[in-house]
Parts: C-alpha cells; structure tokens; sequence
C-alpha cells in the first residue's frame, strides 16, 4: 500500500503554531487572486487518488473542534483511521467518520493492505514523522503558505538518517501557496 | 539599498549539519541531470545584480576554510562586509577579500548606501535572521537541495511577528532541487 503526505506549512517548515493554531494558514497570500481550477491547489485530485486515511489524534482533534458539517467534510466517505495510544474513543462528533487504532503501525499498514486498500493518506506531524522513520512514505506534496511565522510545529523532526527525495515538481499558484512534490527514495 | 537573499536549504529548512557540514548539499539530486544553461540555478545572474555583501563570520569562516583559489572565488571582486563582534581580523587567505565590520546593521545599510551602494547579498543564517528582523530584506531566493536532514541549523529563527511573502515563484531544476522566490511585504 503506497502511503502519502498532503499537507500545509508556512515557508519556515511550520504546520501549526506552538498552541496548535491555522489561522496564518487561511489569511496567508493572496485571497483575491484568480485560481482558476486550481482553487483548491489539487486537494480534490489527491483525494481521488486515496482510499484510506491515517491521521494523528492531534489532527482529529483539529478537525472535530471545527465541528464540520456534513457538507463542509473534506474527506467524503473515505475511510479514515485515527491513531492514538490514550484516546480510546473519539469524539462524539466525528464518531462516526473514523476509527481509533492503537498499535505497532507496519502492522496496520499490512492490515490495510489485506484488505485491498492501495493508497493512504496520512496527516499529522507526529503520524508523518512515524511513517518517514519507518520508510512508508512514498510521496509527499508540501503547500507552502507564502508567511514566515519564526516557531511553531515543525512538520519535519529527527530522522534516522538522511532521507533522499527524487522527481520533485514545484509551482507556484496565483495566490502564492508554492506547492512542492516529491517522491521518497529511502536507498 | 536593496537586501537579498540567496541561499540554500535542505527540503526540512536547514543550511548546514549542527556541525556547520554542507555535503548534504554536494551530494544531494541528481547530479547526471542535464542541466543545459541552467548549471549554476541561478547564481551568476543574482551575483551580477548585487554590488556588495554582508555575511556573517561563521559564514566567511566557512569560506576560509574552502581554502578556494582565485579561480574558485565565486563572488568575483564584489566588495564584502563581515560581521563579526569578536573577531577583528579576517584569516589570512581570504583578508585581501572581505573587511570586517562590527556594529549596528542599520548604521552599514546607510553607510553602503550613501557610498552609492544599491543591491546587497546578505549570506549566512545569523545574518539573515539579524536583517529579517529589523525589516531589511526586500527579496529571497531559496533553493532547497531534495533531502531531509532532520536537525542541523535552520535558515529561519524566531522573528517578531509574521512576516508575508508576496510574488512567489517556484521552480523544480532537472537535478531536482527547487528554487523559490519571494519578496518580502513588512506591511
């Protein structure tokens, strides 16, 4: 099963703020700016692409406190697996949208893979970092909200060792996001 | 005057190993690419648009200690200004090239533009982030080597405040690295 990130950060590598917050993420740029079809910077398109999600307690959090409504959801009926060793619930709210697990994450890749499933999507800084120390991500696409925030919470940590990244692509979009792919070469 | 940026970075936003290390960024792509007019990403073009440097010591040190011949000297007989506050000399094989210089920025940025100065390469992370803070930067150009370090000594630092990046551009080089362009807006 092919595992990849999508994920936002400011130029300086943040993904949130130190609290948490994402405010910068959606008052950074150029909001006025002709997008196009491009005004959702190819969410949808990767979301088509994947049929399973992996994403970090503190992620769900983010999204349960922002009390979607069903038509607001962004991930439609993917099925979307939220890893923590403490919750053992989730909140009521987007009970019924994900699944807790808690465990050993090869295993659960496997499982997934079992059961047909061909390309995650896994969010969250800590889930990301798990999944680039065990050598499970294949790709990454990296949207970089044009702002400089100087601290918060870095979507990159400590790795084993240098991790070699190929066939990058990079754009910048009219509202000047900068959106950069990669694909992982853990040789 | 102008100030501007030109540096580069790992994907993760580090510009030299905790050790002060850059073979990171000699083996980093792929240096088979063909790279057509493109070799040098940019580099003689932003050196023959500036008409002096400010660097920083560690930055000059690093120089120093390249030991490069006249032929390697990559600055051409651009004027360069060192900062330091503890070292009063520059080493020998790089003192008929630079001057030192200890005191406030905004005093040497006066001081170049009054001596008819127009367009200043700022180079080196504690200078960069000295310059970024007091609003001084008007333009970046980032070019990030494809591969994660995982910690080594990041390009930015705290800042005061968010700072926006404004007609952004982006690029993917054949040797998969990526350039990025900014100009800074202080507003």
């Amino acid at each position: 099963m092919k595992c990849s990130v999508y994920i936002a950060t400011s130029v300086d590598g943040f993904i949130a703020r130190k609290d948490g917050g994402v405010d910068w993420l959606h008052s950074a740029g150029n909001p006025e700016a002709e997008m196009g079809d491009q005004a959702d910077m190819g969410f949808a398109d990767f979301m088509a692409s994947v049929d399973c999600m992996v994403m970090g307690r503190k992620c769900m959090e983010m999204i349960s406190n922002m009390d979607l409504t069903p038509e607001q959801w962004p991930y439609g009926d993917t099925r979307i697996i939220v890893l923590s060793n403490t919750l053992k619930e989730a909140p009521k709210n987007v009970a019924d949208k994900v699944e807790m697990y808690s465990g050993d994450l090869n295993t659960l890749v496997g499982k997934l893979e079992t059961e047909g499933y061909q390309h995650a999507y896994i969010d969250g800084g800590t889930t990301i970092q798990a999944f680039i120390n065990l050598g499970l991500i294949a790709e990454m696409t990296i949207t970089r909200a044009p702002v400089l925030l100087g601290e918060g919470i870095a979507l990159f940590g400590k790795i084993n060792r240098d991790i070699k990244l190929e066939q990058t692509q990079a754009m910048a979009f009219a509202n000047d996001f900068i959106q950069e792919k990669f694909v992982v070469n853990y040789r």
